[in-house]
């Protein structure tokens, strides 16, 4: 007798019960003021999964081997912000109670707040380790509070003074830079320094959110307010991989892929290789403590 | 003195105080659950409006002629509904109430309930002309009581029963259809029964709002849920200047073009040539009556 | 605890056991010889299912009723022309030895042939309904006997003279149409004379082959070869309407839809209503006949 | 040994001396004032080529009997319009004075002035008809007298009154309609009236221009300003054939394809079709008069 | 009362009367051979301005601040290169005239002459520092005197031989880089030198003019020529800060953006931001000299 | 008297008799697994040669004074792969007994077989440099020994072990790179160690096939299976310009460029400039041995 159609991201083929990583789609853009379209990124990145290999030369590590799941999207209610926030802390929160990672992929980067609310409850001094173009520390958003623009500062405002360390901005209006001066701490434009704040951080918990558009606009086109003058996919992957192999990540998430500004497909991609090798480096530093 | 740059629709340069038509761009789209980006079809559509003349061949009238002002785009907060319908309620009252009709280009349909709102309050015994390919009468979607798919219900709780005449619907869930059975008149997939309608409505206020997407999906391509099977230009053209013609226009609203899918630029063009057509047939009726 | 990811086309969500008709894709585009980008078909359907209602306002029926099970994609080795038609027969057979009636979704015309192979197996005087702009009647492609160009040759190899009836055919070389004349029914252009077709297989087995070229280029672009002079979507829905309601549907197939050249994405949206339209009245016809 | 690569349209493969229409390509857009990019039609064109079929189920005819030579593109001087157009000229007199018809591929419409001026010396009394969905009559366009938009004005100077018939006309400036009054005949919107006007001019020479805007935008989206509400492909195929069938046509062409405005292709394809048709008719009622 | 809808570039919102710097765009493409488009770069350029910030975080200066005019664009005739050079000399000369600093958004690369003639006129011992990855340098283009191709040239017959520096070029014929090598500075692939020539020419007045498809074709692809081997975004904008800087610039421009080919949007972004950080730049040179 | 059109990679214009080089394109793609498109690389690349200039800039040698010689694309039957790689190895053989080498513009990388076997054949002790993403390594893809994901085995199959040197490999299964290491050098990321390779080589005949995928996907999107993190283009020019000057070799092709994913063209800009770089540094070095 035939089966239903599965369809998952590359590789992440393992039960609920025995998967230590769970993944899961956040299709959200309501309040993207530039150019809206990161909605299709979950569902585009499962469809286009098949295009990569499971095995990464890098690492010389398969998926196949990993304890992924995949738990689908999230059917979230366009242009109810609360109720959508609401809805990804309430799955969030399942899984952590469930001793599982979760991995949310977006989605608009306002997504991360209904995370990190689920993560915050249940980890105390939740630290957050923030990879993006944009500071993303309004406090409000043409009078919004809950914007993609204002979402470190909401984050901010669960995790309070010096818990939030951002790399590789180089995007914001003046009075956020000003404002992050006294309360977080903010690299421009690269890396430089993630090693002394991961080992600073050393067995902390860490809530780590990376928005792609921090990847230079030739890289990754495919996002909603592309960026010159971003790191390297080389330089990504390899900080993405230092957070995960030495810091005790209890929440994450990856957003802000576009895929209709994605003509190419480069950047869906890129997006899922950086998937694949975070996943594997994530699998391997819980299997090996 | 060199002056600063203006940008507006089509031959639309009168200065406020003489014009008797007020165009303005609604740019929001948050509550799109499809493909999101008729926030960008105002300011394309001023964009494209030098590849488009000002004289029509159908009526023999020009756009040079005609009485009115172009406000410019709203700055709407992006998934803050309620704020934005507000916003877009205040700047509609301000034109009602300067004794001049408001046409307002969307944006996702949601924008008509702000209008509506300020309209309504205005003039009594409102009746609503609706031409869309979907009947957008659901009383809630995904939860949300405010969305481009339940925009007529919410029009509904306004002006009430058999005041809204539906036509060209051609998409819909069961329960809208069985719904609007009991509370408006909807004509499935053409305008049969339109000349009817209009004579019926003579004299009384009516808010004429127009989804594009009506049209067929070959002709206008360029919106969030294209439909197989709708109306041709000609025939919308057609209906769109009936309405102008004979009914008593107190508000209006063309809504639903998202420039983002459309690549070849047919549906922008198109959307600008059954706007110059409406306006000249509008003011045509304005000054002659 | 979590479930897996399922995907299916549009409210085709009835396990096998008790579904009637059985849906699958066939990504196969090989011996396509202008544009190739079929193989995109049946995944750029499902994830575009949730852009249309499963409501009917023509037939005022609901696929959320019928009896519908999906089976997902097939995995066909691409430059194995015979090993892939393989695949295909094979799991063709298993429906139609289950007494269900198979429905692909395509890739190239090439696969309706290893379609028609099973149930031409299966049921004795098969007859075929082809809708196409193509006459695919080429004895041989390029030295090649297996080929999009060649499919219908390859069946009338299986089910003999006068079994076969075309519509809609606006393009060939000379020697097919000579052919043709000799061995098949071929209509040009249009649906003219489809009812008497109907009305003479009254009975009989029919396999039903829809080449979504046969519409016309503005409606469907996004196709391997698209030829002006098609037939409208309304055309084509109330002919394949004709064909679900009075013959005795026992295979049928909807090929060529290539989502590479549908950057507008009506040809997808377009696709799908036919199925709903299509899957609706068989469904209807099954159950009450 | 090996040969060089040759490219030709479609079948177009006689050597020039036994051709009887003579094709070239006059790539050129350096006056378009909205979209550019009709410079590629030519080429495009050649390379599509092979997705169509030499036979003509219309007319059951195959181009693989014509004589038609295709001579390749010119290298126009892009920004020298008078220059471009004394390249044109010079090279249509050749094909003229060799008693062969010129058939011309734009470009910009206003490549047809280079190809009148050699073909009204040699021909007296000729008589133009122009299907267009732009008058393209002004004197002079932004101070330029050489223009896409005054072509037709610069084509009466040399033609005089009464000789121009203008069909499917639906887009122009005031002026340009109230001088076409009194020096062309110009049909707006349709082909009304081609049958008298061919009747008309029997025996008399003609120069028949078409610039493929006529066909609707849906149809023929790739074009430097689409136009809705147009004729369909069988409304222009069948006139086509017409002027094709029952005129004395001395010099044609066909102008204003845009494949950057393409992205399906379906536009390139139609042109294709028509010109395939087009030359099958003049071909056979060349040979058969 | 409402007033008409202003747009200028990102927050150059000074009037022109304060303003030290005066933008304005020349939407000319006429003469460029490959791929046209440039025409519409300014007016893309304001569109888009509002996803950028109007801070600097390289410079932590706020164009909010700085003394910027915005003029609008020219309406320039396509076709007519003779009388377009002279509307943007006439309009550049008027700038200058009034002491301030013009700053033209192309358009292909000719446009540079008219805006250098005006500036010419004003200043002697006029110099050129020019960043481009063609030399432009032909004397004349398939028969042309004025082409984007003998742009360089044409400005070498007004300022006359060692006044024209050259950096990034990798493209020509062999005849203009010989050529180049009596009569300029000619620095090929990258910046190596820039720092002495800045030095060198330290209080003279210097026509600064930026071609940015000296950009690696990744960073920008959306541009006539794109040309592989180019500079990166932050080379460009360390690049143009020393000219901004160092030099007493008198009159510039930024050439050659063609939105057409800018599918993803990026090359737009990335020209708005090195607008953003040039100006700056000059503004604060302007202000602290 | 007219001649018939001529179509050439830039500047390729040696008759036969007097060529060294022999380019011609193998237009097939029918085993591409991903992202069919390839087929369309040789005239794509043809079509946009004019604009490049025949001149390097990096070489200071233009293609006007070398010897290369365009065959033209071979007219191979889709789906017929043993039939296809049979009339490519046939045209090859061709080319080497006439003494000439030959460069073969793919199509999908199992053409290289083709190619190969005709080579091998003429040359003893063959060597093959392979730059690729991909370690195309398999034995067999989905059950076919024939196929884009096997053609390097295959190519084992005839020049056996250590004869294969592979550079750039970022992508393949775990089992590839285990079967590699008993049998080829794999040299992953990037060019290191090429240098002594090319030393090693000194004298022996090499076959030198270059997968375009072998760059950035950035730098190069128009691929079937884009990758991140490969080489630039400056990296890829100075490795090929390695092998054509220091390597003896006697066949060759550029693979996967993919036209329909390079919607803005610098893939296809970019291989042509590749191309003309290396048959410069080709040409130079076997007229200068």
């Amino acid at each position: 007798m035939l089966k239903k159609n599965i369809e998952t991201f590359l590789g992440c083929d393992r039960e609920y019960d025995e998967a230590k990583i769970v993944l899961f789609g956040a299709p959200f853009d309501s309040t993207t003021s530039y150019r809206p379209g990161t909605r299709f990124a979950s569902r585009t990145m499962r469809a286009e999964s098949y295009g990569l290999e499971t095995f990464s030369p890098y690492l010389d590590l398969d998926l196949e081997d990993a304890y992924v799941f995949d738990g689908g999207d999230l059917e979230l209610p366009f242009g109810s912000v609360e109720n959508a926030l609401k809805d990804i802390e309430d799955f969030t929160r399942q899984i952590v109670n469930d001793g599982k990672i979760p991995l949310m992929i977006g989605g608009e980067h306002l997504v991360t707040l209904g995370s990190v609310r689920a993560v915050a409850e249940k980890y105390d001094d939740l630290h957050i380790i923030h990879f993006d173009a944009h500071a993303d520390l309004r406090d409000d958003y043409l009078g919004a509070k809950l914007s993609h623009a204002t979402v470190l500062h909401r984050v901010w405002d669960i995790v309070g003074d010096n818990k939030i360390y951002q790399f590789g901005i180089r995007s914001g209006e003046r009075a956020e830079f000003a404002w992050g001066k006294e309360h977080v701490q903010t690299r421009r434009f690269d890396f430089v320094g993630l090693e002394d704040v991961v080992e600073k951080l050393k067995g902390k918990p860490v809530y780590f959110t990376v928005d792609l558009d921090v990847l230079d606009a030739a890289v990754f086109p495919g996002t909603g307010t592309p960026e010159a003058g971003g790191v390297s996919f080389d330089e990504l992957r390899r900080a993405m991989n230092l957070v995960a192999n030495k810091c005790n990540v209890v929440g994450c998430d990856m957003v802000e892929l576009s895929p209709p500004y994605d003509q190419s497909g480069i950047s869906t991609a890129t997006a899922l290789k950086l998937l694949r090798e975070y996943l594997l480096a994530l699998d391997y530093n819980i299997n090996n403590k």
